[in-house]
């Protein structure tokens, strides 16, 4: 059996963009999954105890992150998605591969161009993230990044004007991506999906989740790029992360 | 013929790595070109000729680049450097293929994903290369640097301990590349090469035209992602974008 460490919230579904990926992938693979959810506070010390080592680090600290799997049938286990993913594509070679062979690094890349093109995007999401938190990670997430920001999260927020001119000036941002693809592609590679339609694809829906589906926010997001995102939308609803989810907590 | 527009400059050689990578492609494919040399100013008025459109836009204003392509065989005249490497590979089936089926996207991204790393280079390559231009070229551009920068070229470039903590931090900055590449990998895409490999490719032999082939600067750049950045230069020798040059002039 495999296990998945995911962030809880509030809402008691997935929400991180960054596990919600390898949900998307062990679901087009077909692979069953239990998933634990974990509050921020309780990351590093389950990593340490699977023997899971930091992913990065941050002002010199190392940082331990999720997703992080273990899968019982190997005894391994390992946190970073692209490793997740490409030990998912060698150990069940007769699921559909996610990163096809030779594609390993630009599948990297592709992640390492896409984030950045989200610094616009968080004075939204950090603090609507916050809000759905349980207390546990609210109070460990808080302290870090209002320190980090210098000001209350819920000021972080663009209001009135200033929130017109944030989300146009981030949506321009992700305009850019239009650039990368081929009018005539569905899929990133072209004719399959691989990892990187998952890393936009949980983009999209953690936006539904944060914002709600009801919301001018994510209503707005389906039709960047001339409706290519909600095209993929749509296209990736049958592997929904939120779907055979097994509700495990462990701290609560 | 193929006829490939290049930056002019006093070296007399290819110096810019946005054209030097569609030289390395032309030369691995083996198709024979023709360089014509423009400076700056004769960009714009040469685009237009040839029937070329901007390839982005500054401050809102359209921007024609170089690298420029003009295929006799086909009438067809290109810019932008993935669009040219997906035009001689359909073009020219008989060459080996540089945007394998499939990886269009993420060649893109792998360039963007690049660019941006450079940032922290800027102080070093901008006033160097500056410097190698010809008067037509230095005037048109010293005045466009100068407004954005607001300073002296001279004065932009570090001096001193301020000197060694930009280039180490550049060199952090792309010592991060190596999180891309499996270490076995000799190639981005693997077992051989793909147009990736000559944007890092390019990147690196700018460096040798720019700095000197014995400068202190070169030679750590050979030493980057424990070598891998050597070992490659060393690779692709044999595809020289100054290889097979020939040299014609409009301006001057």
């Amino acid at each position: 059996m495999l296990t998945l460490y995911d962030f809880n919230s509030t809402k008691g579904v997935n929400w991180h963009p960054h596990v919600g990926k390898v949900r998307y992938c062990l679901n087009y693979k077909g692979l069953e999954f239990k998933t634990i959810w974990l509050e921020y506070p309780e990351i590093e010390g389950i990593a340490k105890k699977l023997g899971v080592g930091p992913t990065r680090t941050f002002n010199g600290e190392p940082q331990y992150t999720l997703p992080m799997i273990v899968d019982d049938s190997t005894g391994v286990a390992l946190a970073e998605s692209v490793d997740i993913v490409e030990y998912l594509d060698k150990t069940y070679p007769d699921t559909p591969r996610l990163i096809p062979e030779g594609s390993h690094a630009l599948q990297a890349a592709f992640r390492d161009a896409f984030y950045p093109k989200l610094s616009a995007y968080t004075p939204f999401l950090i603090p609507s993230t916050a809000m759905m938190l349980n207390p546990a990670s609210d109070e460990y997430i808080r302290t870090k990044l209002e320190t980090m920001l210098g000001m209350k999260l819920e000021d972080y927020y663009p209001k009135d004007e200033a929130r017109v001119a944030a989300w146009n000036k981030w949506k321009a941002e992700v305009e850019t991506f239009a650039a990368w693809f081929r009018k005539e592609d569905v899929w990133v590679m072209g004719d399959t999906p691989s990892f990187a339609d998952f890393i936009l694809a949980a983009f999209i829906l953690s936006a539904k989740t944060v914002f709600g589906a009801d919301s001018m926010e994510y209503k707005e997001i389906l039709e960047i790029n001339d409706g290519r995102w909600g095209r993929l939308a749509k296209n990736v609803e049958k592997y929904d992360p939120n779907i055979h989810t097994k509700y495990t907590v462990l701290l609560n």
